[in-house]
């Protein structure tokens, strides 16, 4: 071992011990006389003290001539800090050196490896591995990982079985894109990398397995949108002989053991809410019921005058922003341009100034009277000194631009606290999404989602009205679960796949095996999948993922530190049966 | 919740209580006036009754037609048994049904889910979903996450931390071929998946991890060999700042606990042994040492008559198995055409038998006098009752076969005990190994193993004599882990990449990322990797792996069960830029 002690554990109570450090140069302090290094490693950093005085000549020179990030091994002896350093841990020590050791050089970093380091996004991915060495990055991986540990223990004591699925699996056109694996051994033919393992946990289900879980990476090819990855983890669960009810107590317990042991934060029984309500309430399946500022519909109070805008609108609704009353003309405008960013895609938006006297000033004047505005601050909750934001149009849309508008208030307000926690579940999800492109209808969840009980007739003559016995967990208005209760029933799985449009033939192509073991007694089975990365990050008090993986790629899927993917060789892609188009 | 307990839990402290039980129906026997029905979950068995006198005659033909494999809820009352069954947990009590639901009905399946089973591996792997029912491949699964469980269990507590590394990363034609993933988005690029994550952890010890590790799929698309699937599951550990003894006191402990916590065996420190003596003693660099026949080298004792097979020998050598000198003739003859078998490749076999009056008798009397022959007992070890069987030729080769020879006495004399646990680490590897068709030399380990101190200018002169920081953690003759301490020195590194073959520039395209990091402050680092799959396979007390992993692939790298890989669609295909060479 090349150290007796960490840098992050010297205490008073050291001091006269001898002791060996080995870490990083974080910086040098070079007073002629004196000479501090403080060195620091995973754990912390110590400080160490060369001088004129107890300090060998040779050695204070050396000390003088360490570079930044230089990897040094210190033998020497804890002393008591003339003038301490509350700050630190170890600040009220630090080490008299008497032997030192280059292990390593270094050259000059490209960025300083402090917590707050002057490199940008491009040079810290690069350099990831000197990005690690900062406190940031390597406290949300440590972080990362004593989640897992929890998940792991929690889900273990349940009875949970962690089952590894197999990673090269078989392409299925439906949903997301498939990353493939070419078959060296099976020319022409490819793999593919699991989207998920779904269709091998519901077999364990039917293998008997009936508590399964697994913490597992993910595969999506998707053009990536901003904190997206093509590659990412799941905590993948799946329970046989339960339901609904079953699956939210067990997996809220999870929730609810890591927000106390991870955050120290105790919450009781989660809230629920029907995708309906969600939608009305908060235009938005994962509402941040950290803060209020609910949707109220106006259509009621606003479609009877001659403002043929609301009039001609399906939906017509507000909410109402704390204390935005005192908004000048220009902030307003402002925020009207906000709306009406091609993202959110608001035509206009009308406002209502609620004064501190009790009147109203709406931009829509001449054509509401003063009881028609005080109505809809009633309908949306707005009090003295609030501005009423009100949109139209089709009610999904302008649900969604509510919503967007909602959260970007909050933001700007300091609503969305990241100590507090608010989980939420969204139960009752359609089945199925109509792709307005395509007019057909695909699932909302997968296939293998099973309706409400009593709706499978529904699907023949209302499809978009039939709800699943599928829900989310939300947490601070991010999406950290999603599951339902599976069909297990062989008939009504071809039923389903029939509604998607598959043919019988080209459902038995892709999912044959399933709706095979569904022959063989498949217990009635559900589950949900927690996207790893999100939960740690919003855990983590934070809503980007990036800085909670390791090594992440960028927005077109690249890992700029290793250059990858690359070109391969000829006789690669010979051996694979396979031609470049170019 | 279908049930309120298990089929494994029922005692007969539960008599009178009423209880729900869900799960297969196992079988049922149908005596006429009474009816019992073995009912299986994952937790065991337990019986339930239906008879004459306290069952609804309904409820009793319903239960005379339950199909093996149906899927069904009872509930009813936990009575005593008449006829208790001491061999199985549940068999004092018996549960007597008044509700009967049947989930699901099952086609009969094509082989019985019983330990003994009927079906063949080809059976047994297109339904594994079956399969896993059976208590065998169940058990196993659940030992693997036990095992898993305390993996992490106590790498946590030594303070390791696990951390994700990436699966789509760069390919490198060193070492066995990669599975490569075209890239949509960099069209004619391609991602490969991780043979293991090495340079990954390499380069978290760069970013100041020090401890780390991973239970983390890796993909080889080698030949399959039996027993060898493409994807397989690795502890992959690194930790920085140490030395080699270390590393394998670290897992040395990880082991220990292992065997301590999963199979009850206390075993004190692990025995060591060089590459060179394990190859002398057992002609093997993995020996299982749960039993004796070393290798006796007979070059001295043997070389100095006129036969001409041992003097034209580089190498003489034998192994005395114990009791075999009452094989007949036709015994030895058949034990002669087994070293004979190209897969061992011995050109013949000369015996002796050390008779019970001392004497000796071999297959080369004519040439050699019973003082030779009892030279050669005394340097086999060989005692009364044994059979000294030799081979020779080249050393390595002789050493192999006797080796070979070695093992199957072994198994055949039931000395490989499955209970029985012999730890062993073997050290001091050479560094490279000759590619006798190439005559080139690559890396023994991989290319980031540091050769040792004050070896790297023995790299000039005679590559072959150089040994590296490398070892194997060797259980009951296999492999379960493998690592070495690395190069930290960027210009040590560069050298090993020249002696590899590498030029700069293809060092550069393959590593150049390591080899950067190296510039900034590599500490002294090494780790090592345990094979999951073979290492549970080992504990439970068996040699193959494939019934410890939930999906495996067959030798042709095929998913029989979810028939992949296959091919996909041309659309696939024109979206990644590929043409198919047919």
């Amino acid at each position: 071992m090349y150290r007796s002690h960490t840098c992050g554990e010297l205490r008073e109570s050291h001091s006269n011990t001898l002791v060996t450090l080995t870490g990083w140069v974080q910086k040098t302090r070079d007073k002629g006389f004196v000479v501090w290094v403080d060195l620091r490693d995973r754990y912390g950093i110590t400080q160490l003290v060369f001088d004129e005085e107890r300090t060998s000549k040779d050695l204070l020179e050396k000390a003088r001539n360490l570079g930044r990030e230089f990897v040094i091994q210190a033998k020497g002896t804890v002393i008591e800090r003339a003038s301490k350093n509350p700050n630190l841990p170890t600040g009220d020590i630090e080490v008299l050196v008497n032997e030192l050791i280059i292990l390593n050089t270094s050259k000059t970093p490209p960025f300083t490896i402090e917590n707050e380091t002057d490199g940008g996004e491009d040079l810290r991915m690069k350099y990831r591995y000197l990005d690690i060495r900062r406190n940031q990055v390597k406290d949300n991986l440590i972080f990362r990982s004593k989640v897992a540990i929890e998940v792991r223990k929690y889900l273990s004591e349940e009875g949970f079985i962690e089952v590894e699925t197999p990673y090269l699996i078989k392409s299925t056109p439906e949903g997301a894109r498939d990353f493939v694996v070419p078959s060296r051994m099976n020319e022409g033919q490819f793999y593919a990398l699991p989207q998920s393992p779904q269709t091998f946990k519901q077999l364990l289900m039917v293998g008997g397995m009936d508590k399964y879980f697994q913490i597992v990476k993910c595969f999506r090819d998707e053009d990536l949108r901003a904190d997206r990855q093509p590659e990412f983890t799941q905590i993948d669960c799946e329970m046989a002989f339960v339901e609904q009810e079953d699956i939210l107590n067990t997996f809220e317990g999870l929730t609810r053991h890591l927000l106390a042991e991870i955050n120290g934060v105790e919450i009781d029984a989660f809230p629920r809410m029907t995708f309906d309500e969600a939608m009305r309430r908060f235009g938005n399946d994962k509402p941040d019921i950290r803060f209020g500022m609910e949707l109220g519909e106006l259509n009621e109070v606003a479609q009877h005058r001659h403002f043929n805008v609301f009039n001609s609108a399906e939906f017509v609704g507000g909410i109402a922003v704390p204390n935005g009353a005192e908004y000048t003309r220009k902030e307003i405008d402002k925020l009207i341009d906000w709306v009406k960013r091609p993202q959110i895609g608001a035509k206009g938006m009308v406002y209502v100034k609620c004064n501190e006297d009790g009147t109203f000033k709406s931009s829509v004047d001449k054509f509401y009277d003063q009881d028609d505005l005080a109505n809809w601050a009633k309908v949306v909750g707005a009090k003295v000194g609030d501005l009423i934001c009100i949109l139209s149009g089709r009610t999904d849309e302008t649900r969604a631009q509510l919503s967007a508008l909602r959260m970007e208030m909050a933001e700007r307000l300091g609503l969305r606290k990241s100590n507090e926690f608010a989980p939420l579940w969204v139960t009752d999800f359609p089945l199925l999404e109509l792709d307005e492109e395509t007019g057909r209808y695909h699932a909302m969840h997968h296939p293998f989602t099973s309706p409400k009980p009593g709706q499978l007739e529904l699907l023949e003559t209302d499809p978009g009205a039939v709800k699943a016995n599928a829900y989310d967990l939300v947490l601070n208005g991010n999406e950290i679960g999603g599951g339902s209760i599976r069909i297990h029933d062989k008939d009504v799985q071809a039923t389903m796949f029939r509604h998607l449009g598959f043919t019988p033939e080209e459902a038995h192509a892709q999912f044959g095996f399933l709706m095979d073991a569904f022959q063989y007694g498949a217990p009635p089975h559900g589950g949900i999948a927690f996207g790893l990365d999100r939960l740690v990050a919003i855990l983590g008090g934070q809503e980007t993922i990036r800085d909670f993986i390791a090594f992440p790629k960028n927005n077109s899927g690249r890992d700029v530190m290793i250059d990858a993917p690359s070109p391969i060789d000829q006789e690669q892609l010979d051996e694979l049966g396979l031609k470049l188009r170019t």
